[in-house]
């Protein structure tokens, strides 16, 4: 019983964890939009592509490599890089001045 | 001309912050999974929801209010937290000892 209650309060502490990652986390997101949408506007003006394929490529090795350090499943970078990649698109899509990566 | 150059430099420079981001994300994702993997042992050794629906809806409502304040798109930080729990529940049936939130 006390044990429960010891697990209790440490799942409690767990998940205020967790919601101090992902405060930080939304946070970085909003830092790195900005950053794609300061791309859109140098690209647009000066006619540069606003897709690297070639950069893409090695964003996704440099991720799986991070992860392996992180001791993070590889798999899970190469997701996490598609699915802000797909939103960046969602937005330039919105908002044309966007870039991709 | 010396403006494009100036431009390409620019460009360099914020893809340098967007990887330094990345890099800070995949360590931070790390710890997240850590700690929903720590979640999983002690719901399983308690017989305790390994799920917290109540939970979910309260972490979709704060962080939309974070990402307000971020000034990021609150519809991405929905997106976001949709995104890890549907990968934590991957990894759950991977490795049954995860917890989704």
């Amino acid at each position: 019983m006390a044990d429960d209650q010891s697990a209790l309060a440490e799942l409690h502490d767990i998940r205020n964890s967790i919601d101090n990652i992902d405060a930080a986390m939304i946070y970085m997101l909003s830092e790195r939009f900005r950053r794609t949408q300061r791309i859109g506007v140098l690209t647009a003006h000066h006619n540069l592509p606003s897709v690297d394929p070639a950069r893409e490529e090695i964003q996704i090795i440099r991720l799986c490599k991070l992860a392996e350090t992180a001791r993070l499943d590889p798999e899970f970078a190469e997701k996490y890089l598609a699915f802000i990649v797909r939103e960046v698109i969602h937005h330039h899509e919105m908002f044309p001045r966007n870039s991709m990566n």
